[in-house]
């Protein structure tokens, strides 16, 4: 199951599964994806064609809903519907309900269940903040400095608690910022990064609501599949028994994705992004770290892009037209 | 109001708080104590006789009883109303019900004030586990071991949360064990370091679960009260953003407090603790660390016991008879 699965990464996690025609767990070699369930409160207009997909729409907060369609029976669950993080920060009770009240009804789905499910959570650079030092490592203590940053760290601590005691197999990757997105702009505070290559590479404007010294730790949607599914791969013992990681990333600053852009598709490109400062944004992007060592999960096969070079052609490589 | 009012804590931040006549806050001086809530879901059969003092049978999981509680309006809450460790791990539902849906109906029961509510929360040891450093410092990063602590850890977020969005001005006390609690054993993991001491004193025999060699961070009943009072006390500037602070404690280990009971009660004493291990005990409080540098607690002004000698005197001292 995938919820969020109507969402961008959700999507691009389903078409990956679905191609590679299931999952490689260890040791007994690759497990073999029959049935894949996208729950999702709407979903894309064009759906993918594939006889091993059902969807499931519905709300997480709907116990009822969440249940039954757990009930099928579930062997691994990409968590990744969420409030994003301007909204969780304009909606304090609809984050609380969704990123926290429904992580525990996925929780509470998943543990009934005959054997412990393999669930793998997004969660965020948003869990860091605060005197942050030059360089987060493994053991930086989480300091959110926004309620979906907050929500993501509690659900950190849920999964953990959740696959101590048995319940789950729980594993919990600290997603960097997703860069380009497709499609369309989100409520995410960090969704500018994608905008400002994105909408010029589309023949349009866009605005950066920060400075361009403004560094960020950045993640291809590919590389965030290639994440994901490894983290639900890799099996448990490997995980061990703290199952919240931070995972590879680069750093990139505004000014160097903007020279990217202007390499890659042009002077023009480039001039379409004009800079308004957005204090609102400012002050959540900002306090969420740029800068990680991930040496765990280094160690643990997980790999980063090579440059904002090629996640910028990638984008374009994949964008139709 | 005091969550947990009727517990051994509650009671004696009651007691304290009664005789000071009030809370001093800055920079206006002390704020005059006229009503006192206590709520739990039981209480001593002997009450503190005062007039300011009203007593509430309820459950902080009754949303009815806690809502109607509050709207008389509240100025500060004590929040130490708990499942403890041992009871959280025994019954895992029940610790996040009562340690999170409880705590969470009550800042939302503060959140309707007129005036964001002063709340001091109590978080524990419990917070901290696994890789542990020689020791803790300020900056190091929460790893619960148990659901206790799980749940202790969600506490002080959503506390720090909602203080950032300015709902409540909140504060967190990760206090460490106490010792010598009076009265019968509880569920704490942690009780026999109070009972190994308490026992003997009354004459009592005692089991020891741990070797001689663990070591705890501990601080007694009156360094307990005066550290949440100071909590409450402090203005939320100098608390700043940070709302979670280790407090100050002493590292004691098992084989030291038996030597100063030795010394102060004499070798009889002594002899009625007995040694059995007891593996689930172990594993939650060895869990836990015992060895603390807690710098920005002293710069605010936090005080520990000055050893374990004078924690059993004053023990014996308060025991009637």
């Amino acid at each position: 199951m995938i919820t969020g699965g109507g969402g961008f990464l959700g999507q691009s996690v389903a078409r990956a599964l679905l191609a590679r025609g299931g999952l490689a767990s260890e040791p007994g070699g690759p497990a073999q994806l029959t049935d894949l369930v996208l729950f999702d409160q709407a979903f894309p207009t064009q759906r993918l064609e594939d006889r091993r997909v059902a969807y499931v729409t519905g709300d997480l907060l709907d116990r009822e809903r969440v249940d039954h369609t757990c009930a099928r029976g579930l062997d691994a669950v990409f968590h990744l519907a969420s409030v994003v993080s301007a909204g969780a920060e304009a909606d304090f009770d609809l984050g609380l309900r969704v990123n926290l009240d429904g992580t525990r009804t996925l929780l509470e789905a998943c543990r009934v269940q005959k054997a412990p499910p393999r669930i793998v959570f997004t969660s965020s650079v948003a869990a860091f903040g605060g005197e942050l030092p030059d360089t987060v490592v493994d053991t930086t203590a989480p300091m959110p400095q926004s309620s979906y940053g907050t929500q993501k760290v509690i659900g950190e601590l849920l999964v953990n608690d959740y696959t101590r005691k048995g319940y789950v197999d729980g594993r919990t990757v600290r997603l960097p910022t997703i860069v380009v997105r497709p499609g369309k702009p989100n409520r995410a505070a960090s969704g500018f990064m994608s905008s400002i290559l994105r909408e010029p590479i589309n023949g349009e404007p866009a605005v950066c609501p920060v400075l361009p010294e403004a560094q960020m730790w950045i993640l291809s949607p590919q590389g965030a599949v290639d994440t994901l599914i490894h983290a639900m791969e890799l099996s448990g013992s490997r995980w061990g028994w703290n199952r919240t990681l931070n995972v590879p990333g680069i750093t990139v600053s505004v000014a160097e994705a903007l020279s990217a852009l202007a390499r890659i598709a042009g002077a023009d490109a480039r001039a379409r992004v004009r800079f308004e400062r957005d204090p609102a944004i400012e002050k959540i992007v900002l306090s969420w770290p740029a800068r990680f060592r991930t040496e765990r999960a280094d160690r643990l096969g997980f790999r980063a892009d090579s440059g904002i070079d090629d996640i910028i052609k990638a984008h374009i490589m994949r964008t139709p037209g």
